[in-house]
């Protein structure tokens, strides 16, 4: 299932980042290269003291976003980096890798997250396509909005046509591995806060019940 | 989990299966022993004529039941056969075999049923007793009614100390094999069946969904 | 993954198959539900005689289509069956029942499909719209051409607003139950038949090795 | 599986604890709420000092027990808290929450334990109330024993009559998450232990390798 | 693992055998390729009257063996099929296809097995290889001895270099799919048939409970 | 899968690792059991300060080694401990436990190690024996090479007849605990590296993808 996440960055948030992307030093993106694609954009050197700012900026917002817990069940999170993609940039077809250095261990990444900080009208092209199968399904927010999605997607970015593409990006490893899986908890959940009150009080306990115990059976194995 | 069906046969039925009970032949019950503790009791001669007219009685019943459909998916049954057990007769504790030979090939036992034929005040001893772990768990229903359990659980008959129990007992391949699976499912049927008509169109069809996808996922694998 | 087949039919069976559709008595499409949602469409009579040559000439194409073969693992699949929608119809949005009833006992759906019989310009609406959470896919494909999807995805049929939509549907048990599995299975046979030739001859071999150890696996457990 | 471990705790462990409760602060139960249902109950203030000391003792006595070790192959547990439920206090109907918050990150909750410290005789009511399907399963210790359950279980606390119910409760993470899993290994862990050297070593070696190796499977995973 | 059955074979079948082999007319072994590997080798026209008498003394032989239950569990078998090997012939390295078509329906191969019918002293060459890694392991028994191995091996058949190598085949699909499950409780039978009466008899019907429990758990899913 | 590593150490590293044994003080192998078998042999004393040095070579010349990634996906390993046999030596036949004590918790064992340090040619008898069922397959590697195999195997180490077998044996928790699973990706991850140059870049990718999405799925589970 793919999560869009209306409003994730407030507007000052937003602001902010853009201004730290203006600040920062960025590199050529092959540096740190996580998938295996044709890989042509900037990434914001994680040596700059600004790339600190942002990720804590990132982070906090997925951490106080109801929707984001209860969809991704994150256990561990790559910190989110900034990534520029000017005229003529792309990142070809990929799937993100498996695995994932950090200085605490590998990260599994079982979710990838893009978060986009410009307006779509303000550039071209740069969309984030999507590949199902027979059909691919383009992709472009409004700026502080979150896209998730399954890392086992093929996916791309297509070329910029005009204007800048900003975003930042992150990897979450999942207390729950299973997309299946997450998909069934994430609509019990919903259900549960959607209908909460209308039930009677033994059945949504019964409800409350099957979603504790199928978290567990599908929680870190 | 273990389920109790009440009533699930009707007055004639049951009195229909003990007039056959009196008119069939019994056997010793090692004849067909498809368990491994020490069994001393009398089961129908399965070459008589009667035991098949009860083996579709309550075959019957149980195919018209909702809760026996909800809780046990079932794919095969075996013939249920009547067994009786005399002041005296026991079935010592014991797990049920896991592939039952049929003549369309072995089953599965995933479920195990009992069916109750004398009223329990007729007859003293002869528990179903269901060992799970620290404690016991005696059974001893109305005449009519049903306990369904996991095949999986270690349970015993208790002598019989006066009176004669009469049952009619079988073994149930799921669809579902495994019981927390078959309890999720169980679960979702009864939350759904209790509160259907309380909740949003929208939200009853999301519940629907993950229901009918668990099933899928469960089923024949 | 979501699979196009172009061209699963013959021009000459796609005539055959309109002019059935036009000599068949349809009935209200809610007699053979096998979903959840608001359906409101026709299907052809299945005890008419021409249901069956219909289904015959769907079911042969599929049997031949080596894309279906590789992407769906059949096993068994319900008899393809005619259906219209006229202006103003459509099937609300429902995941496929997991368990469907036929003569045989049981059919387990993995996969569902549509074989589109009229050109899309020659109707306006009637798209299948599959529901992958933040965004929705719309589908309407050449006549002849054939979409095939996992069961368990949301979708729906839009309304119909002018011309007709014919298709015909099934509903397919893949001995290779897991989406997941199913794609890495498609994926490995893609390269192996593309590829096959310019590898050594060792690594062929070595590929398929692990193809059918997959495929062994996964199928039928 | 239900385990009962008798004497877990010494004379003077029992002692002890019951010391420590009257001098500690206790708070409403409903402040850490760990599980859904209608909660009634005072524990221990874990800012206070006592609470530590009170941890240690059952974490201790938890840790020297072979049968703790064999049944419920701990990874980390939940500081263990001291609970109280005096007249008209009780605990509703609730299953256990799957994931609990920690200072080292959440802990999967796999097996609730409780632990006794008051004598049945000293208070009226107040049973450990397991729900399995049909049949309630009332628990009631003897001081200084311990109940330990799967967290799946649906369960309640009955309201307590007379005296007081003191208790100290726990949630276990176990390197086997699977309660069926579990089961297994502590059959073949129990048969190996009482048979040992009835057996030839090399069908001993042969148990422990299975006993190993299906360890092994189940951990972690 | 790796089975060997000594003596599947009595002397008067083995006799059988070698005399039909001569009577009856052997094919290129390609036209029933079930594996992927450079294959140079006769098998029995399966049109051939002889050939379903091989088949039907060879399948006898399986099923009288309590080893061969032990260890396969079988579900259905493929009708074993004699092969023939002169000097030059082989079958260079491969794995057996995961799916076999039979008349009824496909049969997952999960164990393969070839029942030796000349002495190993009659030919040079001609040993069955199985690649496990670092080393492989040739294979070469006496006449009526049968070799079982999981189908997932790697394999081949050494070229013979003298004398002929005379086998039967055949494939079998378990109700245990899983290797590492079926060496489990082939580990169990073994310890339970050797050790039975050394154990008391609670402790034999716990592992007895276990040994049904994990079939059940791994049979058909 | 069994597994080679020709050439593991440098010659230098060889020749420092003989030095260290002779400088160290060897103690009685029960005192840190971690099988099951009848165990005489010497291990180095870790609490000897060489013995770190010795645990660093062997450490860092496995975590150099491509082939060990791609083979084990290791995520930790117990220090590499250096084993003596002298005449008369051995270790009976046992499968390594599961969980293994470290300071920073129980390892899970998955796969075991053994680097070999002296000449084959230089002791009599002493061979690792790895029993797979019908057959064992005895190993002796010349020095600095090592040889890794599942935990789950049944082996043991000869008696030594003459001279000395010096080794470093250590065990590893894999990301990957299954065994066929591990068997899979070492093979896609072999037929990528050999192969790469040779296939049209987009399936090298669609390879690519497969590898990391089931590296994904597999990882930590």
């Amino acid at each position: 299932m793919i999560l869009e996440i209306k409003d994730l960055l407030a507007e000052q948030e937003i602001a902010r980042l853009r201004d730290i992307a203006s600040a920062t030093k960025f590199v050529d993106g092959r540096a740190s290269n996580v998938g295996y694609g044709e890989k042509q954009n900037l990434q914001a050197d994680p040596s700059d003291a600004n790339a600190a700012e942002a990720s804590k900026i990132v982070t906090g917002a997925l951490m106080r976003s109801r929707q984001f817990a209860d969809f991704a069940f994150p256990k561990r999170l790559l910190p989110p980096m900034l990534a520029r993609y000017t005229p003529g940039m792309k990142y070809g077809p990929h799937a993100d890798a498996a695995l994932l250095a950090t200085p605490t261990g590998p990260l599994r990444s079982d979710i990838s997250a893009t978060v986009f900080l410009n307006p779509p009208e303000s550039y071209e092209g740069g969309e984030l396509v999507l590949h199902l199968g027979a059909r691919a399904m383009p992709i472009k927010f409004a700026a502080g909005a979150a896209v998730l999605y399954p890392s086992t997607t093929l996916h791309e970015v297509a070329p910029v046509r005009s204007g800048e593409r900003l975003v930042a990006i992150t990897f979450i490893e999942s207390f729950v591995a299973d997309e299946a899986d997450r998909d069934v908890l994430f609509e019990l959940g919903e259900i549960s806060a959607l209908e909460g009150n209308n039930v009677h009080p033994v059945n949504r306990m019964r409800l409350e019940v099957v979603r504790q115990n199928l978290t567990r059976r599908w929680s870190g194995r």
